[in-house]
């Protein structure tokens, strides 16, 4: 018997624990004890580690810290599953000898475990990693194991971007634009609501244009996530977003009226 | 009898005069004479004309071209189907005696005249117009005659805003976002449409995450419509594909990729 670990254990890792206990061996690692189970964990100290999954949030050690939990866990394989900047994946595979899958996460913080079995998963795999048909078979395996659908990507890249691009930056990219029109909208003092049913029927013939709530952007990822791009035109979701919030008194309550 | 003016025998005009003329008396009127059906009109000259449809192009001579045709055909009410600045409805309302309806247009140029029986057509008078109860009854009438559903909003500058808003510019706003996704792809040598892979299930499940083609903005409904609002913010959307024409040497003909 092997044992998976999932490190760090908040927003994503959580979910992520949850489902894949229920059908395999697997144990949470966190600096905070607290989200630990401490006597499951020391019961599975001896048992070798087949999956290292990565939870743990972005930031400058980002690396030094999978080089650490790699050196204290002596994995099979890692799979992170934090949304890295490009080229994460492939910097890392040159530091170590065991496979690393970059398999990012999709869904709603508050509904997690939910959208975890909803979305494929998709993950890549860098052209220089060991073992990576095994290690791709065993992954897909696993997920599938857990009612999770697998897709792989060509390179880590691709859904290195990918994950950033078409998920998080275009929100904020879509809901700068309520936040320009909702302030073209008072400038001229015509009704937010009203104007934007004009939109309805073109979102439902053509699929693209769907009316997005005026809110400021807050939380921990849209906004963070730019940081790891690193983008000029992007870094203007959050320059619009900052002067949305000057501009819009109501701009952080906003929501509140979209979310009943 | 009455009979209803179309003026202006473009890609908008030339499909209303179509489909209103199928039924009700109506003829088309364009400076280019080769547009329009010069017997035709000829023999309706005598007869009164009830509506007098607007479908020029917008200049700076658009409130005068409005007023010429106004006195050439004394009709009951004026109709404008073109795009307009903010604020052009009242100020036409203010020096003419008839009620102006602006009713604003979608639908993609080459489709128009099935477009135009697609979408409700939204309308809306100024609250100093005069019989603009009537005016709003005859219109809904005649449109659903011709198989148009109407509805009709607070005010004009509400529909003014919403056609440039809600529809050509967040057009805009949308490609210049695939614009600058395919030029990041490009710097990593990313494939644009494996990348966007990641975000079809997240458009089918929230709807919000619309894949658009990274082509520059041709024509001459997206880009000359910015004029209209003269927002900074907005006429980013011109600069971003100015920019993108510049850094993507095949931006116009990429587009032939996804049309096939």
């Amino acid at each position: 018997m092997k044992k998976d670990i999932v490190a760090g254990l908040g927003e994503i890792g959580s979910p992520i624990l949850k489902l894949i206990s229920k059908y395999e061996p697997a144990i949470g690692y966190d600096l905070d004890k607290k989200l630990m189970n401490e006597n499951k964990f020391k019961k599975f100290q001896e048992i070798q580690t087949r999956f290292l999954h990565i939870a743990i949030p972005v930031n400058k050690k980002f690396d030094f810290n999978v080089i650490k939990l790699y050196e204290k866990f002596a994995p099979e394989c890692i799979v992170i599953h934090s949304t890295i900047s490009p080229g994460t994946t492939e910097k890392l595979q040159k530091n170590l000898s065991i496979p690393i899958i970059f398999s990012a996460t999709r869904g709603v913080h508050k509904r997690m475990f939910r959208d975890l079995q909803r979305y494929t998963k998709f993950f890549a795999l860098s052209k220089t990693a060991p073992k990576k048909e095994w290690a791709a078979t065993q992954y897909s395996k696993t997920m599938k194991k857990c009612g999770i659908k697998t897709k792989r990507m060509s390179k880590p890249e691709t859904l290195e971007l990918a994950k950033i691009l078409c998920d998080t930056s275009y929100l904020g990219w879509l809901i700068n634009y309520a936040q320009l029109t909702n302030t073209i909208a008072i400038q001229h003092n015509v009704d937010y609501d009203e104007m934007w049913q004009f939109s309805d029927e073109i979102h439902k013939i053509l699929g693209n244009r769907p009316k997005m709530f005026p809110g400021f952007i807050g939380g921990h990822c849209v906004i963070p996530n730019l940081d790891l791009m690193q983008n000029k035109t992007l870094s203007l979701i959050k320059t619009i977003n900052q002067n949305y919030s000057k501009k819009v008194k109501n701009s952080k309550s906003i929501h509140k009226k979209y979310m009943k």
